[in-house]
């Protein structure tokens, strides 16, 4: 299947560290296509480089435009980022809803993002389909340029995991719970510590111990190695202490 | 309902620049909870507050501890974040993963990150119950600390817009894990035993051995009345036998 990864847009950016550190978020997440808008200090920026922290490619692939319109004019799907809602007429959507949209939609889809300061002008807005919102704090809203950058490219990378593409696998490390009969001798093992020291007594409370104690020890789950681990912590429990205390 | 909000822990944070930005990302999903395990410069930090972009709030009240397992004595749920997967046996989960556990968990939770640099020390992860990994880019895994935090929060935040429906505690009668002190009055109590039994010998292995047995007690996550019941086993095991064998 064709990638669906969409294009990130930057309008009028005002500093190239922010364009720089916009292209790491994106890079994470396996965005590689940047958009700049007439940036404010000019193409190329020496201050974006550091801030890519690596995600050089990223910049050096960047084209330039004069208007939006020119830089999403490959695109069939635009999605134009506010902080608050204005009052205008299209759809509102989170980021994960458009990066939904994004992962099924037919033909190019772009994000974007407006100047640090002022965010995307009216004019910007309506040349998008759909408004992306992220919803935060109402009292505290101070998302930055990477930030939402990076909240949006995180619910792309997202649609793509697929139960887990990018993740590797966690079953290598994570052992199934040890066959019961480990178990079972374990909890023999400890019954038997237990027994001649007064713990099952009175009689009339055994059966009820037996089964809080076997209860307790069933719920981790413990695998083979754990299990042994926990018989070899009994043995150790059985001998006398070294010091003749 | 109680708020489930996590507390957010930054274990040797280095740089101020990055507490503040951290604090900033909380806040915009509405968490306020910091709390600073042995900050590099000490605290409070002058370079904290301009990087906050107005969370003062957040940085104000942050609590600094010395060590991890202080700072998450009190909590129930304790997720280590890493970059990658190291080859430790616990569930590995996504930030939107843990942040639906926490929204239905009962008893507290904190997220945990670890310096700038290096990340969580195997020492900090031991203290975990789960870990947090965000799928990036395996080939550009560049997220830095604020990044992180915001991923983790935005993804808590989520589990909060849509009414609760999703939110509820589920079954009453599971009681929460233990607050952490517990759990480790309880190691304590167990390696106190098995130190003059010679088990963590050789040194060279102590500290590996008492890892091991702190990620399989850690693992059940059980409650007060199972630690309890544990730690009555562990004073049965230390009296003699009563038939004197």
């Amino acid at each position: 299947m064709e990638s669906t990864a969409p294009v990130i847009v930057l309008v009028r950016p005002q500093l190239g560290e922010n364009i720089g550190k916009a292209a790491r978020a994106m890079l994470n997440f396996g965005l590689t296509e940047m958009r700049l808008v007439a940036p404010r200090d000019g193409w190329p920026n020496p201050s974006a480089g550091p801030a890519a922290a690596g995600a050089n490619g990223v910049l050096e692939n960047a084209t330039v435009h004069d208007t939006l319109a020119d830089a999403v004019a490959d695109c069939a799907h635009v999605y134009a980022t506010t902080v608050r809602k204005r009052g205008v007429t299209k759809p509102v959507v989170t980021p994960e809803e458009a990066a939904t949209e994004i992962a099924r939609a037919q033909g190019r889809s772009a994000i974007v993002f407006g100047p640090e300061r002022s965010g995307l002008e009216t004019e910007d807005v309506a040349l998008a389909r759909a408004i992306v919102t992220v919803p935060i704090n109402p009292e505290f809203g101070s998302l930055n340029l990477a930030q939402a950058v990076i909240l949006c490219a995180y619910e792309w990378s997202k649609t793509q995991w697929d139960g887990g593409a990018l993740v590797q696998p966690t079953g290598e490390d994570l052992l199934p719970p040890a066959p019961q009969e480990e178990l079972d001798s374990m909890i023999e093992q400890l019954e038997a510590m237990l027994e001649p020291r007064g713990y099952f007594q009175p009689e009339s409370r055994a059966a009820a111990t037996r089964r809080t104690l076997r209860t307790m020890l069933t719920k981790p789950g413990w695998n083979h190695l754990e299990v042994r681990t926990m018989r070899g912590v009994l043995s150790s429990l059985s001998k006398p202490r070294r010091d003749g205390a």
